[in-house]
């Protein structure tokens, strides 16, 4: 029955340009960790996900307490994850909350294992992750080009092969960049980075070059209530959706009794104990999943159930990522037909990976699911060894925007509900 | 990929006590539907639903539009039956609700199919289904003892082998019969049959004999709002919960504000559709899911994370059935770690089945989850040969408690809500 006999967690580090938003600016190397599910039948599972030490150190509790376990024992490794992570206690506060919450740091653990035990499964049994999951809505899951203001180069550095984007008109360059090579058709522009007026001016700009692709505007919460508002007022026809315009579910409900620009987050509704008080507020059109956190694929299908009993939309969420978690993301959104919206990945903006080349591209801003069994990506050992080794020399143990923008602002404080 | 040749849908009666309830009382014979899905490479998977004739038209409707689908297909198949019924409208009052619905009549008609199809999934793949659902939470599945007050036997006839029970006494033996039989370690009893001061006694006359199993009492939605507060003051400290006491959301959420005994459900919250006002109205505290009209296992395990998001703890409602249909039960629970009460079921007052003795048993009140791959039970062609013969030769095409109370009783009336 696919008996786990070794569990290995590898944490890599690879390029990032220095893309801005608001809580600083990426550092130059990106942190995630690589998990290796290996079977006594020979099969090995793979999953992926943040590199941040805190979260290395929960992945590596967890690791030797899998050996043993059947893969297709997915309850009964949530429950070891969650008894591990009892006896590490989240002391870091949550990245997108700002507090500590202990259910969320359960989750967060248990979904790379999930997704390495899924594709063990269906290598195993001969059947892609996507079929496991309830079949394939769709072959090939939309993206959308994720746009960010970025300097042209790491401070010190050469500038990289993306240019800088500083204004509107880069703006525009770098989405006319992205829809060419990829064929992209919604935009997402990663805002609060700018003061709020001249972001509503990119979109505008971003309007004009693009009539008929939607457009979205995430300032990551920068903006108070009011500011919000008058975004909403000000791009009310022209947003598919604003998403974080203001910290909180309370702050999100204020805003959307006086907009009809739906709203979005994937920062005030980011596990199951949230929606209760977002759906009594109303304060929610679209909720953006992610397996990372929400507790790997299976707990995202149960999410998009709650969502359409809700009357609340379902888009997906990215971090900076490689190869391992777009494949994830891909069967996924192709199993749930509640997944509408176009999905949001980094994954142009990287350009190393762990994955062999030829099982992920991009066709007019899809992505087909990909063929092999389970999630149908192999690792690329050599890659991993470089990157790991990377990782080793890089110096960072953990993402910090902040931090980074500090080395060049002193004075830099994110906006966070502020602007 | 397991594709599907021919779906074979057969009608079968069997006999069923006379079993009393609210409205009125078991014919003579049970009607349920067994479907067979026949794949090219030899796989048989097994489903089982409603016999009811509208019931009955809907899959022989849906059966050749899956041929030609690979039974990994859940999202296909679920689209397809969607497409099939919305053209096939539900004239029906649902049973349970008493208004037509459409999206209930749709998860309806394709959860025998899903389950059928997870049975194939785990025959062609050498897995049982509760390995597909996330693995066993628990190797054996608790249920409760079902009581009724019943008959003796049907009018006309001689006493069945169980014998009456028509007061509290009756009750009692019942109870021990059943107990001492299957080893059950928590009880309901099917009230709103005798005025509501008898059921407590029956309830107070269950404590005494039992005084450590969790008892419930289920009048179907019998009595007042009045007479619900009344009886849940009366057994508030011995019931477990008190399920469905009066009618509708707006009812129980009454009943609820003013009593401390949980109150449970599947007569008011019998889709998606109706959480947001059982939510929004904190109308109960308990919900009996059933993958018969939740839309088969896989959305039961969603409605289980919806519940335990939203507070709300979990049981397993039941009708009359046959081994397929338990076995279905028992995989869906052994998988879903939020279902934490003992489960309803009918089996024991059935004493044909469809499927080969041996791989469903209860052992201390609780049924260990088959072995076999898949739902793990195999048909009984000659038992399903006979009970389709009976079916042919009952002449009942529909369940009418009430109806059949009537040819006793030509005055009776449900007391839906008035008692
Ligand atoms: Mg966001
Ligand atoms: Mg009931």
């Amino acid at each position: 029955m696919t008996i786990i006999r070794d569990v290995v967690v590898t944490p890599v580090a690879f390029r990032d340009p220095p893309l801005l938003n608001a809580a600083g600016v990426h550092q130059p190397y990106a942190l995630r960790s690589v998990i290796q599910v290996v079977c006594d039948d020979g099969v090995v599972g793979l999953g992926e996900t943040y590199g941040d030490d805190s979260v290395l150190a929960r992945l590596r509790a967890i690791a030797p307490t899998l050996v043993g376990r059947s893969v297709f024992d997915l309850n009964g490794i949530r429950a070891t994850v969650e008894a591990v992570v009892s006896g590490v206690a989240a002391r870091d506060p949550d990245r997108l909350t700002g507090e500590a919450s202990q259910s969320r740091a359960v989750l967060s653990a248990y979904a790379p294992f999930e997704v390495a035990c899924l594709d063990a499964q269906g290598k195993a049994l001969g059947v892609r992750v996507v079929d496991l999951l309830g079949g394939p809505a769709r072959d090939t899951v939309p993206f959308a080009a994720y746009l960010f203001y970025k300097w042209g180069g790491h401070p010190g550095e050469p500038p990289d092969a993306f240019g800088p984007a500083l204004d509107p008109d880069g703006v525009v360059a770098q989405a006319r960049a992205m829809v060419e090579r990829y064929g992209f058709r919604s935009i997402k522009l990663k805002g609060g980075v700018f003061p709020p007026e001249q972001e509503v001016t990119a979109i505008r700009a971003l309007r004009k070059a693009f009539p008929d692709h939607p457009l979205r505007l995430d300032p990551n919460a920068a903006w108070t209530v009011e500011t919000s508002r008058w975004v909403a007022a000000e791009l009310d026809g022209v947003l598919e959706y604003l998403e974080d315009p203001t910290p909180g579910i309370a702050g999100m409900a204020d805003v959307a009794r006086t907009t009809r620009v739906p709203l979005a987050t994937n920062m005030c509704v980011v596990a199951f104990e949230h929606l209760p008080e977002a759906v009594k507020r109303d304060a929610i059109d679209v909720l953006l999943c992610d397996h990372h956190y929400w507790g790997g694929l299976r707990l995202c299908q149960a999410l998009a159930t709650m969502c359409q009993t809700f009357g609340i939309g379902l888009s997906m969420h990215s971090n900076t990522h490689l190869g391992i978690s777009l494949a994830a993301m891909v069967h996924l959104a192709a199993a749930t037909p509640a997944l509408a919206y176009a999905c949001d990945t980094h994954y142009p903006w990287t350009v190393d990976d762990v994955v062999q080349p030829g099982a992920l591209r991009f066709v007019d801003g899809s992505v087909p699911v990909p063929e092999g069994p389970g999630l149908g990506v192999e690792l690329d050992h050599d890659a991993l060894a470089h990157l790991h080794d990377t990782y080793l020399r890089c110096g960072i143990r953990r993402r910090d925007d902040a931090g980074y923008m500090r080395t060049v602002r002193p004075d830099f404080a994110p906006p966070r509900g502020s602007w």
